[in-house]
């Protein structure tokens, strides 16, 4: 449930309320929106919600108790109207501005990275992505240069100014992986491991959290309310298709998860066109659909030497593809970029606050 | 298999070819491409596919003669490489122009749907639709208005000079939908009904054909092959979504699908975002995005009060939605159009001719 | 909704209470049941439902008159609980017995259909299928051998005492193939096909309801209720897999539909492992999983030489496999038999009767 | 690739073979057949394949190296042709008993443990399964009582004599959970999470691997790969139900992959209908059709009260209702297990070796 706090309610009301929550063996989250502050009550309520609800709403300060039906919270746009704009270096994301997250799906070596990283900084990227530790279907596979392929994204970062995005792959590995980069990405084969999701929400650095393949909207929203839950609230949720019948592509790529998100929850929605179709012929048309859609932005996939590549080559851009996106991009998200100040006239209102920015 | 005639082959030359293939039981299908004649060779070949060849090879006028391995023949890029532009009355499909289809789901009575025609048409639509047989989930709901609607719609292409298009449920319907409707629509349930794929085939108004909800692009494709094997050309595919394990959205719109048969069709391709998301609040972001992916149009459902309508309501667009909806729309397809001419630099060859225009 | 007579109301009460429905422009259907007849209104009731009921409750010999929110009524476990047991020829299906559908996919021709025939009969097949027109995906294969092969069917009826179920595509095809065959079959791609399930609705032959590969159990028993609000009250449901991701197999066999749909509904159901697995040697494993999770009986594509097959030859049996697969599913039947009598002791009840017989 | 090895190989031989493969790098895997000892090649071969071939052809007593185009190698049929059979304690997995795993979602007291406990190895049960650290979607629900219940699970060993199955969820908890259970399992969430698959691969207790909702059978075989490759051979697998778009049971439960599993590989293959339907009214049915496609064994959750369970309860059965599985569960396993000595006797061959056992 939520607790909306009257707008001239003092910092000892909100004390009040937050040490009440507590006394009950809750947990109080609170959000200073712009014009009042809501505190999230988050925990196994159970039957004692009635009377919860009477205490909570008899101290003062309180303007109203609300229950909230959706089982995400502290993601959802009811507790937090507006959007979280993630800032990291000199990128922010969720803006409104264009975020592009590219890169090779492994770091291969020095050389290759370098190469990569020069270009798509040249041409626009405002993100670096390269895989240090790869999750691979079979254990027979290159399974990524680990702490090596950190140092070099870390030294391409210092050449390009571009932060950097890897993935992490257990708990374990979260303190050394964010000794070297700026983004956690979890992937879509963990979206619900709870030990990582737990431990990616004790750090620092925002996290980007990928759909699981077979996951649905509402799952995704619930494993982005682990991460914020455990105290990180910079998180980035990453659409990369998911599993049906449909064998052309990879998968199949859900934009509608884009506005459907903007409805739902205030954190930023990238699109990943390379791993949802496969093939890379269809990336530059999806990202142009995915910004069209009013994504946050794109990631995708690009290697020097795609044919050469030790994962994805399929699905990876060329240097030359990767520029010809953005050169019809940019202009088609400066196009769109007013329309989805208001995407949604018509979306059923979502009780305190409204969708706004997006 | 496809005969590629020599660029100087006679008339006398591609009757001969064509004489052959109808000696072998085998139907000939040409098409007089910018550069040269393909000549397609449909029916069940069989052992014999090596000798055909190498007869084939030897007749006058013949520069190639080429396996397909793909299933569709008539509907491939390989066989008719300029895109098919359909054309009725003056609205022309596939020619790189924005198409919008839109209408209410069932037609309900004259001023219902004189109300949604005019004000779609003064607002940038380019075809009208509305359902006067609707095919039913449930035996007890309302069914349309049958051949009543049909003269409404009638009435409606005369007030407002729009190309109309309607659904047909069954081969004995063609007859009578055809004497008032301009494009004739076959539905999603019926994507794999034979018997209706080659009726329609059979007449000389164009199809539009709905994806199944349950089918590859493959099967789309072949069903496709059905009504234009049958003699009718003028097929307008649209995707409507497919069925997935998400249940947010009423179906999953398979975005991608739209430059996947950009490259395997010269087919145009409609998408319709009110049936694929089932909420009037995602029509317009998703319609947005079909059209950044390269669709050739839209088609969406529009209806003065739709919480009166008797079908659909939930997913149908105000007349002021649609208003907004366009105003967003025209913009962005004139800023994709050009990049469609050229969607897909990298796209693997497909054997004879390339992909053009799309 | 329903409309419970009392347990000793006449002729005339009844007759009062039909008149009544249609006086007020809906459909009376009703089932005399063990203990007493039940009235299901089916047609439009929109608004005026309680003043219905009101009116009804007061009408002689009415018990009770209960709302019904599943959208299928007719075909419903409510509306009549005892088990639909179809009789044809010497065959019954639903009694509790083992229903053995077998035969070519296609008939090829008079000896491969003899052949087969005589061998099924001879191991236990109790109903002989055969394909005459067949729905293909492409049309440049085979389609049958369309009303040639419906008098080899039934000759091969005379031959085997058999009754024979086949395919019928059209509404213009029911006609012919009622003439020769004695249970009619929709296929997958048509079960929403309404034109052709209102065509079979209104003969006197069974049908049986393949399920459609992208449809629900819901959407399923809709169609089913579109055929016997048509006046066909003799529906046997057949299981034959849905479309998912997984594509190791053809479809997924959905067996939970099994128990489900005999708790739904009181209609027999068959499943159809060839079809589903798509390969030969998982019938014979998927036939004993049917029939232990309750089935009325499979249906199996048998072919004396299944390489040659002009069909699905990778999933037919050969003659000798078809003896082994009934060597092992008699016996399993007779263990499980009694077992189904009462297979969900721990089900929802369902209102009016519960489940008997399964 | 895998090395044959003659009949008359010496142990001299077999160790040279695996001393040139650890010089090439890769790792030799060997496994003891009843007739003739197999090596698998595991690692990164690329390009020097037939050179690698050629080599190991020409050492002494080698009889022939085949390539495997399959990726899974150590859990092969191909690799391993007889069953794999798990001993724990007194129980037998994979031998052709009845392997019958029950025991309540979430251990919730000592006293609903032992209630449980009691029962379930009164009536048949052969294994207790009760979840002590559980993986839940929300993080805002009750997550298990951890290592409390670990003892409680400890102590009703003791009281029953039955083994000890229960989750472990990340690479931290192995070492706690192994100390006091004999059967580690590994959840549908966690499947592909590698490293916890290489920790649970590390330890000396056998391993059940539940099927990722979204992950195809080839996917779970890499996924078994993994554990295998680390050094654990006694993996068990379990198909919980695949997400699909039919929303009437929670999964579908695909069973075609029992019969298929038994085909490609050697480990033994349990079923979980209560994860599978979600209702329990569905466990029963479900269970004797996963036995008659061949099953190893169920795993069903059952409690005392399910309507007061912490989770899960609505697909619990209760004591009575477990009771009346087991009496129907037995003459049935007894019936087919003669059955799958040769449940497939026309699968395509599989090179060395050919299925036996099952």
């Amino acid at each position: 449930m939520f607790v909306v706090m009257a707008g001239g309610a003092s910092e000892a009301d909100i004390n009040g309320v937050k040490s009440h929550i507590l006394s009950e063996g809750m947990t109080p989250f609170d959000h200073q929106g712009t014009e009042r502050v809501v505190i999230a009550v988050v925990g196994e309520i159970g039957p004692r919600r009635q009377r919860l609800i009477d205490r909570l709403s008899a101290l003062p300060g309180v303007e109203t108790v609300t229950r909230i039906s959706r089982p995400f919270k502290l993601t959802s746009r009811e507790f937090h109207p507006e959007d979280t704009v993630v800032r990291v270096l000199n990128a922010t994301i969720g803006d409104g501005s264009l975020t592009v997250m590219a890169g090779p799906c492994s770091v291969e070596s020095r050389e290759q990275l370098f190469e990569t990283a020069d270009s798509v900084a040249a041409n626009g990227a405002t993100i670096l992505r390269g895989g240090a530790f790869k999750p691979r279907t079979s254990p027979y596979t290159f399974q990524g240069l680990g702490v090596e392929a950190l140092r070099y994204l870390a030294e391409a970062r210092e050449r390009t100014g571009l932060p950097v995005v890897t993935e992490v792959m257990e708990p374990n590995q979260v303190d050394i992986v964010q000794e070297y980069a700026d983004i956690l990405q979890v992937g879509t084969r963990n979206m619900q491991n709870y030990s990582l999701l737990t431990a990616v929400g004790r750090v620092a650095r925002p996290v980007m959290l990928k759909r699981g393949y077979g996951a649905t909207v509402e799952e995704w929203l619930m494993a982005a309310e682990y991460i914020v839950s455990s105290g990180n609230p910079n998180v980035i949720l990453c659409e990369r298709g998911i599993r049906t019948f449909e064998t052309y592509t990879r998968n199949t790529m859900d934009l509608a998860a884009v506005p459907l998100l903007h409805h739902l929850t205030h954190l930023p929605v990238i699109v990943d066109p390379s791993h949802a179709t496969g093939k890379r012929w269809l990336v530059k048309p999806m990202a142009l659909a995915g910004v069209a859609a009013g994504a946050d932005g794109v990631m995708v996939e690009v290697h020097p030497r795609p044919e050469e590549a030790l994962s994805d080559g399929e699905q990876s851009l060329t240097l030359e593809q990767f520029r010809s996106m953005m050169s019809a991009l940019v202009p088609i998200h400066a196009q769109v970029r007013h329309l989805h100040g208001d995407p949604l006239p018509s979306a059923p209102a979502l009780g305190v606050g409204g969708a706004s920015g997006h």
